[in-house]
């Protein structure tokens, strides 16, 4: 998916919103227990409900990971799923890869060949060849980590350079020179506030990924007062508030109402710019 | 494993070697393809004849993901097989994660406990929350990225602060309020050289995993010179040289062929300190 039919699937649906399928079995409805594949029942049942509201799926791959086997299949089944049902739809593989240039290349196959992914998340730590191998895809995303929703990301990301300039501000800058914004974003947490002037100082154009709306405590009225462009640049993501938002039969009805309340209150932002 | 373990077993078998199980379906000899699992038949074939020179092994999660649940079968068949018939092998899972502290600890669950690996590699980039999860299980180890083999290393890991100190020193310093050499190690390429000498400041007593030697260029002689310490200090990976020696079906001798000429180096230079 290229960076207009993401803006047209903004505009015409009015909403920004991903929903992150971090499924947890442990946390998970009790009767889906018994389905032969309780993950992909599950997110298949919270996709079916919240399709028309959102723009982007993000399964969080340690969630998949952590059932080994199992969880890949639940995993592919997710993504073919939508491919299948919901094709304007986003998708992000949640995976914070970054690797040697070689290994990077076979994560790259993996979720842009094999699975057809539109993006993933990776990690800059490793540099510009950790990240190229993603970008040999045309229409298809890396999505790179810059000032993340996590209490941790002040141990290294805000460290300031001799001249003054931010770990992040350079993952920014140095990124810029390896793809534009027609096949990179940002990882930039919900609840960094005011931060997002900043950010938007080095990357006016690009989409963002926001993670930290939700049960993180980031305000959405606050990202889209300083992170939002006019194309939108903003892919606001809610995993726990949206899909636990009840864990009886009625999971999926009440991902529906979550997530049509976030959508009203993006329909609104997006009257600033459509 | 704990690390006095590990040193006895380096003592014992006269190796601080890792062979690195990067199995490529691309790169493995022909004949294995008519095998039901033609990854794991490679990995079997390499664990058997390079037991008695190496203490680890470090299979890299991207080789197998990108064949999706095929290659997480060959992963479990492959830690299991090594746990089962060379408990004294130490397990690398080379994975590179790091994430929000929920979903670190997913990813624990899924090495720590499920598959019962001895270490993962973890990127510092989101800081303390992302890392902590892993240390909560004794005697598994984090294995920090510091100071990486590749080019891009450069980008950011480098970068000094206001204060002069580098990136990677940071990590350092800071990861050491987290954990002690007996839960945590660092990634430092083989291809540093004299690097060694700074990382070894901050860093005396720990165990460093160093890849890069071989197929990226590092020299052993170096990487002891600078990197050893009394307890050895440095489990040095080889990945390609070893498992590609030959593409025939005698790959297997040539596998062990490569790691006795790497095994024979090491003895020399253990002879330092035992």
């Amino acid at each position: 998916m290229n960076k207009q039919q993401l803006f047209e699937n903004i505009k015409r649906k009015k909403t920004f919103l991903c929903v992150g399928l971090d499924t947890d079995i442990k946390k998970i409805p009790e009767h889906l227990l018994k389905e032969e594949d309780p993950i992909f029942a599950f997110n298949k049942a919270i996709i079916d409900a919240t399709a028309d509201l959102c723009i982007a799926y993000k399964p969080n791959l340690a969630f998949y990971e952590s059932l080994g086997v199992k969880g890949w299949i639940a995993f592919e089944k997710t993504v073919n799923y939508i491919k299948d049902n919901y094709p304007d739809q986003f998708i992000i593989a949640d995976a914070k890869r970054g690797d040697i240039g070689n290994t990077s290349e076979m994560y790259a196959r993996s979720f842009f060949d094999e699975l057809n992914i539109d993006s993933v998340t990776v990690a800059p730590y490793m540099g510009e060849d950790s990240v190229k191998p993603f970008l040999l895809y045309p229409e298809k995303w890396v999505i790179l980590l810059a000032l993340t929703s996590n209490k941790g990301s002040q141990d290294f990301q805000l460290t300031e350079d001799s001249n003054g300039e931010r770990l992040f501000e350079k993952v920014l800058k140095k990124s810029q020179e390896w793809a534009s914004d027609e096949q990179m974003m940002y990882v930039v947490g919900a609840t960094q506030g005011e931060m997002f002037l900043d950010i938007r100082k080095y990357v006016p154009n690009h989409f963002l990924l926001v993670p930290g709306v939700g049960a993180q405590g980031g305000s959405l009225e606050e990202v889209c007062k300083y992170g939002m462009n006019s194309t939108c640049g903003l892919i606001v993501n809610s995993s726990r508030a949206i899909i636990y938002a009840d864990k009886t039969e009625r999971f999926a009805e009440a991902a529906h109402t979550a997530a049509k309340e976030v959508q009203e209150e993006m329909a609104e932002q997006l009257k600033k710019i459509i």
